[in-house]
């Protein structure tokens, strides 16, 4: 099964038939950023996009047992009836280091799932190139869709802005919160009342359910008028509880997407966001390397004796 | 004294002469940004930086009557001996509208010193323009310099991470903390260590300065070792007491930059992070106008449509 090829385009067509390790190396491009992994966005931006769930809230609200549950909900196929062949999840972390390779969470996953060849499961993390996660998320998740994963779990650690960012650019987004969360998460509320589409209250057979969720539903009721108010639902994924629940939520909000055409808008929305990222990486590469080396040097050097200004020394650094 | 001219190099020659509305509207100029202001980058920089003090710290810690008593103090000349024909203040404020006048702290200073005609002092902000004023303050030195003021206070209210970057970007930076101080700024407290050259406990009349001074030596015994220990100085701003002993510090910190050549490798590694800052702030106002517009919009269906990926896309909008 160990795929030897180095060209992506062999590599998507193994990746397609079947191959996980190739689609491993795939996603290990995307992670490792620069020209391979422009290269390969060439070939995956043609094929259509999977469709997307996000998954975010605290640590230690349940998001990855909850993830977990809801692959197995996915491989019984949508509530509505319409099967899903396929299912990968993406575990976005990143405070864990550049690996290429699974963390806890996903071995736990794996095992559930090890002997099932339609569930994909795999950690992200970057080298910390500029732009980062946020722009080798969306990458992943088209390389998914392009060797024929229809639907994409992405599911990230915690509630940091850039967390909430990949997570919010999905088609449905899950907020997961737990009883007593409205204190431990009060500084990022608005945030995630403004990118759920579903909130879960998770650990839902402990004490202060009621209150998590009348504390949710009270922000709902302040919250703009809009087509779609996301529910509430309470799970306990421990147990599984209320996830068949959560799955036919999930299902309704991509109706609604469907029916009411918001999806491509919401899609081409996305779209431009992560232009507008990829813009500003690549400018922000450029001014990072033009200050550096003898020409940055010779520029302070000047303006230190007098005979250049800042603006005159960044326009002809920049060619300008 | 109204000066009429528009010309920023008339306005100089007139500024220089004395005239405070051509000065005013010389910081103005640097306040809009924009070519105007490079334009007058072009002048200034030829003339050798004024000296600089910055003084930051917590809202409340009284710099500003801090900064009012240090006015009083240069008129005086350096403890040296060495006269200080003029002197401004920079009161930086990036929470305050802009208004391209001044705030109420300037105008309870300026009724100290209107009659000095040796005194000039200014609130900044900015138009919030790309950069701010981490690049307008830096240019208003510049001009205050140019017209012929030897020594610049660059005052900024708060402990924000700009606000400690601006007043860092002086000679000699004094950082102001009050008895209690460790408990509201435990945020910043390694931030604020390592701009300092002189520490100030002011308001040393209140309970809690020993322990405040200890706070700062403990944390100064920890620190690397250095050619200069941040001396910590008590203060009284409202009564004067210790102001002598804070300009003398000052004078202190100064004449070590210049005997021990320090003076001008710190000079230039300010100008290293203002050209950096110029030029990220010049490929984000790049990134800002390539990414709004019929190119943009077409760039986004396109890649919508599955014909062009986000590299391509974004490499085509910047003409790469």
């Amino acid at each position: 099964m160990t795929s030897r090829s180095r060209d992506p385009e062999d590599l998507l067509g193994e990746a397609h038939a079947g191959d996980r390790a190739a689609l491993a190396r795939l996603l290990s491009i995307v992670e490792r950023g620069g020209e391979p992994s422009q290269a390969l966005a060439r070939l995956v931006y043609v094929s259509a996009p999977p469709y997307t769930l996000g998954v975010t809230g605290a640590p230690g609200a349940g998001k990855s047992t909850l993830a977990n549950r809801l692959i197995a909900s996915a491989r019984g196929g949508w509530p509505s009836g319409e099967p899903v062949a396929q299912v990968a999840v993406l575990a976005v972390d990143p405070s864990s280091p550049f690996t290429g390779g699974a963390i806890l969470g996903d071995r736990v996953r794996m095992q559930d799932h090890a002997t099932d060849p339609s569930v994909y499961i795999r950690s992200m993390a970057t080298r910390g190139h500029l732009g980062g996660l946020a722009l080798a998320v969306p990458d992943a998740v088209r390389v998914l869709g392009a060797v024929g994963i229809p639907l994409v779990i992405v599911e990230t650690v915690g509630v940091g802005q850039m967390e909430v960012d990949v997570a919010a650019a999905a088609d449905t987004t899950v907020v997961v919160v737990t009883p007593g969360w409205g204190d431990s998460m009060q500084a990022n509320k608005a945030g995630l009342l403004e990118v759920a589409d579903v909130f879960v209250v998770n650990k839902a057979d402990r004490p202060g359910v009621r209150e998590a969720r009348r504390d949710l539903e009270q922000m709902l009721d302040l919250s703009a008028p809009s087509d779609w108010r996301p529910p509430v639902v309470d799970t306990v994924a421990s147990t599984g509880d209320g996830v068949a629940d959560l799955w036919a939520a999930v299902d309704r909000h991509r109706a609604h997407l469907l029916s009411s055409g918001r999806l491509a808008g919401r899609r081409r929305e996305r779209l431009a966001q992560e232009l507008r990222r990829v813009v500003t990486a690549r400018v922000l590469e450029r001014a990072q390397a033009v200050t550096s080396g003898a020409a940055y040097e010779a520029a302070v050097a000047a303006i230190d004796e007098g005979s250049l200004d800042p603006y005159e020394a960044a326009g002809r650094l920049l060619g300008d």
